[in-house]
């Protein structure tokens, strides 16, 4: 009976029985160290070896052969190489093993052949119902039950503590840097799994797995490349629904990352920014790095519920104020005043030349008066200017009552219930606020740092959609992808109901001259439309502005002649009105490999590529993200209307890109791809229209993802 | 006699005798730390404690005031707060002491009679050539000749080592914190001085005495404040002489911080954009938050002679190689290919499945083979691809042999005399490489953040120009500052050598008419001029691009009107050629009341202070810095040319801002404010032209300042 796939997973993390093929009595070795851990961590359930040479690995009953056991395992770890192991991965396929753990490298990594061998691998696992771990995996490690089936250097060096942080990665060395930082601050961490090249289960598919696990506050990725965007989606509502917070740290964000992570694990690089938009999408916070990962994932543990950014901080130093006051500002976290009253009882409380605003400044008057940090923190926390609060200590140690400044410290946290940091540089201070369960940084940078991306995220999930994940099958970039020329490019508009600039299509001067009068006389644009290329201003395809009807007549011919001697083929001439308005903005649509219709709106004109401006949308979408997303922009001021401009009409733009973003996510028309700019957009009521428009068809293939 | 005024500094950094005013045998207090850091950190000179209550302080001998010292001290520590502390200033002057240190606070941070006090003090030590430190001064700490005049904690907590590190700091705080940090990082720090509230001695004054130290590797400054920039354009040249680099953290960057720095030290905030033109001018490179400085300073201490940024990085863990290029883009730090002869070389060495490209992946083929490591090392240190390495131990530990590493790291070092960095998240694995002399961070973000710190100044270094700082006296801004209308600031811009528009300026219709027909029928703009507004477009003074006669003549009546209506005298209208260019671009200069003249070039038009563009240009400069100034903005590769535009006449505008410049720092023409936009700049070799223009104009009036 073939297991659930999932269940063939979750059955894999807490096994009752383990084997390991390949099993060493050196502790260092690949196929040694497991062993070494299922017994030093406390594994409950068998352990068995597999090696022909003894009787007896690491203190384990040895068996000759897999056949040999007295049971079939539900986990096996194999640490044989190539060949050997794809025999090892039939052979626990045939017996009914719920999941193998694959350490050996040399596969999909290493070249065709290799590649082949994993192919043959996960084949066979598929049609047993059998889940594969890598293979190149550091292994899995699951200190809830002690089935830490790694060969991780790292469980020797820094000791497990079961805790409320899950780790799932791709990379082996970041499912445990991370784990020896947090290790390192007194942090328990419950899975620490790597999970190698991702041959069947990949590290977004155990992700949902993890993400169920009650034990967990905060749940950790580590990706290089996301092929398959479904199950990370699926890990995040999982999480979301259960209000485990989610981090990912995703590497590769640059075309030299980019390329080292494809060196690594073959791993496709995603286009950054559709990452991002993502990762926003479905709630998860992306760190910048290891350090803002590690620095920030102690405030998930405290279980405040943030309010709001606004930071109050105290300090015995003038210079940490204005340190953490510019380091706030530009995390923006505003520092609004204490009210009147808290002022007057700070003023009644500290020496005349400290600072009872915000922030606080006790001054170096607390190394005569220990007393003076607890007897302000009462009336501050009465006052309602703060959703935070941070605390600097700048200086302790001999003269100070450092202990009281702790217990204090704790006592006030405890009666605020707002997230609260310290920063303290010196290791002996900062210590015994650890003691009293605070969050300690060893300086105001680094605490505002955390404390910001920490609420950045409370926020975010606050404002993450509850719609359901789009659970999206990979889409097949078509084939047969064809340009279409402009003419039918603003038809196609049209059918979207996409306002396009009034315009007529001709064959022939005499056309084009009525078609200037038809549209009034006003000044018109004329471009030779040709599916041949996208660069008509290049080939001299468009003159604009043109006021008489001789103007028309004589760029009509100019436009001909010199499609001719490109060797373009012109479909017709295009008549347009020239429209007005108070900006060039554009809106772009593709279907990206992975990640499936992307868009994105922006400024627009001649300079999108020199100077790009632009934020990217994943469909569906409504006019109100359209809005958000517009607020992004660098020309965001000139949106609301500055120096005596009227706002723009950013309904009528916001309209028009649901209107695309809906077309695109039914993937409707076959469009692969879609570019218009610009759309000039008018005062406010006044509209906005598509000028100019390439867009790209094709026949869509969904292929059905092979979701196991 | 009186001491040259910098002798009596350098006398009180290295006294013969200190005298400890309201000593204390708490050596918790105030007035008993300094004592007790005097007999524990070896300070060789004579020491007097004055306390009429004792006979001894501290095994110090006592008496009962200034006037029973059987001799003058060369340095006095005055404990005492308010008129005693003021009478105590008079009495050392008198007896000519050379310096004071007032460590007491509730002088000019506290109200208006407290800062009579510190002036009369100011007055009292000037007459008599002594120089006083603080008030509310942590003190001053050299730890060269146990001269330790400060109260700060820190030293208690962290044993001092005398150093290659000078600190110098307004703040007390930040005067220890990098102390202890660098302590703690193993690095010697000599000096360690808060000069608080900077009365007579001010941080930049003080730092071009420490900057003298032949035994410094590294000076740190910390700002809040740069009221004397003259000094600290001294030390910056003083410190470049001797080849000294130096760190500033300069808080108060943002509004908060800037309140907050006023409310601490009443510190004059300065314009962020400014102070890092003047310390980019000076070679002072400037910290973003403390962490960043700690984490540079050691790089300082290597010798290194950096050539570049291309970095080469080495890992045992792929995705440590992708994060480091990841961050190395970022940074701006270009990852360059190894020879095809290196590449073939660690073929040879590393198994198929490694990465021989850059970064290097080694593999966790390390945990079987420790050797690896050194192995490659030699082909990569002949490999010219490196300007800088990083080298990324993901894990290690048990099963590695680390000691190995950490020397082949070494002996790597020491063959390529290249900057190398070391990444290592495990506390063991690192302190290994720091014994063998290497700098190691926790994480390879923080790894190449710092070297890109450290590299980045080194070229500002090298860039720094020779020419002597320019020693200014504070300008005083004058109160008779009057705008001149557009037709006179068009005037004086012509006298300056600035291209203006074609322009006549008309007092009726019919010169408005003829002037339309003098500038050729172009079409032309219409402006009022009045030197009671500079928003003529507001108040409806403005119109463009009118082609014919009638037209000028209306918008002649219409201005004329409007002028009326809203009470504007007019001094004539201003018919001018509508000019043609590539982009409007902006000019503007101010006299920054402590810096003096500055100036910002950039994008110009109506949308300025909507979405900046500009960059700060300290007058006088050339035209070559002008161009360096024009490639930092967005609009740069427009500069260049783009979409088949031309390059703008990038030379037309850098002449026009350097006869700007010149005009401003010779401070001719009385000019204290002026604004050019847009100068409509044209292709390459088509010049550019002031279109609009408003001058500020008054007597500005040098004070001498007040340099002792």
């Amino acid at each position: 009976m073939k297991l659930d796939p999932r269940a063939a997973i979750r059955k894999g993390l807490a096994p009752r029985s383990i084997a390991v093929i390949d099993a060493s009595d050196n502790p260092h070795k690949i196929g040694g160290r497991p062993l070494a851990y299922l017994s030093r961590f406390g594994f409950q359930g068998k352990v068995y070896a597999i090696n022909p040479q003894r009787a007896q690995v690491q203190g384990f009953a040895s068996f000759a052969s897999f056949s040999a056991l007295p049971e079939v395992p539900d986990l096996v770890i194999i640490a044989l190489p190539g060949e050997l192991a794809v025999t090892a991965v039939s052979e626990c396929a045939a017996a009914g093993v719920a999941m193998c753990i694959i350490m050996s490298s040399g596969f999909s990594e290493s070249g065709e052949a290799a590649r082949l061998q994993e192919e043959n691998m996960v084949a066979c696992a598929r049609v047993a119902g059998m889940r594969l771990v890598g293979p190149n995996s550091q292994g899995l490690a699951n200190f809830s039950n002690g089935a830490v089936a790694s060969f991780s250097t790292m469980f020797t060096e820094v000791d497990p503590a079961d805790g409320p942080v899950g780790i799932v990665s791709q990379s082996g060395a970041m499912a445990v840097i991370p784990y020896g930082l947090l290790r390192g601050r007194g942090i328990g961490v419950r899975h620490s799994h790597a999970t190698g090249n991702d041959c069947d289960v990949t590290v977004c598919e155990l992700a949902t797995v993890i993400a169920e696990d009650p034990g967990l506050k905060l749940l950790i990725l580590y990706l290089e490349g996301i092929p398959d965007p479904w199950h990370l989606a699926e890990a995040a509502a999982i999480a979301r629904a259960r209000k485990l917070p989610v981090i990912a740290l995703k590497s590769g964000r640059t075309p030299a990352g980019q390329m080292a992570a494809m060196s690594h694990t073959g791993s496709l690089a995603n286009e950054d920014r559709v990452v991002d938009a993502f990762f926003e999408e479905h709630g998860i916070w992306r760190a910048k790095s290891m350090a803002d990962l590690v620095d920030t994932a102690p405030l998930y543990l405290q279980g405040w519920k943030p309010k709001g950014r606004r930071l109050v901080a105290i300090s015995n130093s003038g210079a940490v104020c204005v340190m953490t006051a510019d380091a706030a500002t530009r995390a923006g976290m505003p520092m609004e005043a204490l009210s009147a009253q808290t002022q007057s009882e700070l003023k009644s409380i500290l020496p005349g030349f400290a600072t009872t605003t915000n922030p606080v400044d006790i001054t170096a008057a607390l190394l005569s008066n220990s007393g003076l940090f607890g007897a302000i923190l009462p009336p501050i926390a009465r006052d309602p200017a703060a959703d935070a609060f941070l605390i600097g200590v700048a200086v302790a140690g001999a003269g100070y009552d450092v202990e009281r400044f702790a217990a204090d410290a704790q006592s006030f946290a405890t009666q605020t219930g707002k997230p609260l940091v310290v920063a303290s540089s010196q290791d002996n201070v900062a210590q015994r606020f650890k003691n009293n369960g605070l969050v300690v940084y060893p300086t105001e940078g680094e605490a505002v740092n955390a404390l910001s991306n920490f609420l950045s995220h409370a926020s975010l999930l606050e404002h993450t959609g509850t719609r359901q994940p789009v659970i999206q099958p990979l889409p097949l970039l078509p084939d047969d992808v064809h340009m279409l020329d402009e003419a039918d490019s603003m038809k196609l508009l049209k059918q979207l109901g996409v306002d396009t600039v009034a315009h007529a299509i001709c064959h022939d001067v005499q056309q084009a001259v009525a078609a200037f009068k038809t549209l009034g006389g006003r000044p018109v644009a004329v471009k030779g439309c040709s599916s041949q290329t996208s660069h008509k201003f290049e080939y001299g395809l468009v003159a604009l502005n043109l006021r008489s009807g001789d103007d028309v007549a004589k760029a009509f011919e100019e436009i001909t002649r010199n499609a001719r001697k490109h060797g373009l083929a012109l479909s017709g001439v295009m008549v347009a009105a020239m429209a007005e308005g108070e900006r060039e903005l554009m809106i772009g649509a593709k279907i990206d490999p992975v990640f499936g219709p992307v868009m994105l709106v922006g400024d627009g004109g001649k300079y999108v590529e020199a100077m790009p401006d632009m934020q990217v949308l994943l469909p569906p979408f409504n006019t109100t993200q359209v809005k958000t997303a517009l607020n992004k922009l660098r020309i965001a001021p000139l949106l609301h209307g500055v120096r005596g401009d009227p706002p723009m009409d950013m309904d009528a733009f916001a309209r028009m890109a649901v209107a695309v973003g809906d077309c695109m996510a039914a993937g409707t028309h076959g469009i692969t791809q879609l570019d218009i700019n610009p759309v000039i957009t008018g005062a406010a009521g006044q509209g906005c229209v598509a000028v100019d428009a390439v867009v790209y068809r094709g026949q869509i293939s969904t292929a059905q993802q092979d979701k196991t």
